[in-house]
């Protein structure tokens, strides 16, 4: 199936199917990590064809999301003598897509991306959005550019060697979706399990079109589309605490939600039953829904770094019952340290 | 005087006058050079309000146009905690102008900047079009972005203080306007000699509403604003071979339009008393006209180097009478070969 993206500025389509043949009358470097080209290479060059096929294999982890590593992407580019009608091929998971992206969107001031993604977080959030962008030692995406992909092609396919716990933070996502967006597919999830490629298939749907509303009305984040960080508040923090490499990104989303939801139930936004239905769900896929908060004040002197911040204001994405979302910045302190204090 | 430029993407102006106020509800970070914050910080500085004032100083001159510089102006940006809604001031001419519109381009992905170019060139040229980046060591300005100034502050002032060197490689820019979109311009550059403010600010303008023309018909360079590039294709590789030092930009593009019209009058596309007529312009501000090439072949090869050149055909940008001009990639190695021999 199809879903069409359209935006002020330009509009693609998102393929959820087998991967289709891709044919390009241009140069094409593929953007990889040797865990997805061991898996997968040879399945995606068997569908591709173009001028002059190329393959930079990048290291593997959110911790080589960084300037070097977008370096090592454009030095390849540049020495395969890449131009302006070249197209870059993001083939992995979100770091690569975002790294991908932002390469394109920076090589000759911008050439076009096509989206592979091939882990359960990237098909349902990194594919749709144009967010590209790189980490570096002040925090996480804090030097990026919005650049659309030309196309995305989500092929479940991939899914079958992912490891569990990164397809658990993908289901986080999916379910960050429906509490924010959809108490109808919230019921969805509640009654149809993500254990086979067919509800799969039709969840990765559901969440593509969800973000694709969301992003059509609000593509560069003045408004609705801060509500897709409905668990980053906190989920970023937690990350940065464990220097990146306790959690994978979709577990400590998946932790900032149950934080956020204490502050939601706290603040009279959400009844105590919502909050443990969606920590339910995210339990029966074995999601991390808990952490250790070792300094509650420290806690939450890091939300300053978090680069949402509007000067000494702190925005929390909080759930409305299920299916809607507040965005506030006018949260006490004393109400987010007590229910710190709880974690 | 107020110049409109209005974009698919955006509008903004350009005020040509003394430096009006300006007042920013936000954080604002200056990016200068030591040459221009030796003569003109103070005077900046007392016409600008805002809720915090940060100036970071970035070594003077193309050679550090580069990834290393751009690193320097971000990190401090994160240091003072600046956030989207802060703004980067760019304070010197148009290596300070690309840099610092690039990093307002990737900075949290993307944040407003204010133009105050210094520099002829830069006020004639870099001011308008939204063109940022930088240099790497495959070449110029192949890595950057579109991103288009919230507003750029003209003040004819600041050129009292610039070497006469500079002022003449910002008559070039101007004389290249002229010769590309407007025979009468031209015919105006005959008659009023660019020694006083009021002729200055008058050519400014006329350059200006000529590149602002060109820019809102074609933001991304598609088509017409290729036109710009006149004098460039020469330009960059006068530049690559004498690696950056020994011409300033647009002392090579100056060259470069020699260059480039030599092989318009081979081709037909120029008469001789016309390109005579340019070069007198040129030299009248004693802006090199001659280049002298050591090897016709290598300096040949080098165009491939250019990102303007698609695959294996180079994009040539020639004036087709005065007022005019042609953009070609169906020039014979042949006739390019033996104009170069004329150098």
């Amino acid at each position: 199936m199809t879903v069409n993206i359209t935006l002020p500025s330009t509009s693609y389509d998102i393929y959820i199917d087998k991967l289709k043949n891709i044919k390009l009358k241009s140069k094409v470097v593929v953007v990889t990590n040797p865990t997805v080209s061991g898996f997968h290479l040879p399945y995606l060059l068997s569908k591709l064809e173009a001028n002059e096929v190329s393959v930079v294999s990048v290291p593997d982890g959110e911790e080589y999301k960084t300037m070097e590593t977008l370096e090592m992407i454009l030095d390849h580019c540049f020495t395969h003598k890449l131009n302006r009608s070249s197209v870059l091929i993001a083939f992995g998971g979100g770091v690569i897509g975002d790294m991908t992206g932002f390469a394109a969107s920076i090589y000759q001031r911008g050439i076009d991306f096509i989206q592979i993604p091939t882990t359960l977080l990237s098909q349902v959030d990194a594919s749709v959005g144009g967010k590209t962008g790189i980490n570096n030692k002040f925090g996480k995406n804090l030097i990026g550019a919005f650049h659309q992909p030309r196309e995305v092609n989500i092929d479940p396919y991939f899914l079958t060697t992912l490891p569990k716990r990164e397809f658990g933070a993908g289901v986080a996502e999916i379910i960050k979706m429906a509490v924010c967006f959809s108490g109808e597919f919230f019921e969805w999830l509640l009654l149809n399990r993500l254990d086979n490629e067919k509800n799969i298939a039709k969840a990765i749907e559901k969440s593509v079109k969800t973000k694709a509303y969301v992003v059509s009305v609000d593509e560069k984040e003045q408004g609705l589309r801060a509500a897709l960080n409905y668990g980053h508040t906190f989920g970023h923090v937690i990350e940065n605490e464990t220097n990146y490499s306790k959690y994978l990104h979709g577990e400590a989303v998946g932790i900032g939600m149950v934080m956020a939801n204490s502050l939601a139930v706290k603040i009279g936004l959400l009844s105590e039953l919502q909050a443990k239905s969606i920590k339910d769900l995210l339990d029966s896929y074995e999601i991390p829904t808990t952490y250790k908060i070792d300094n509650v004040e420290d806690f939450y002197n890091h939300f300053f770094l978090d680069k949402k911040s509007l000067d000494d204001k702190i925005k929390f994405i909080l759930p409305l019952g299920i299916g809607d979302v507040k965005i506030t910045d006018e949260i006490k302190k004393s109400d987010v340290i007590e229910v710190l204090k709880g974690f």
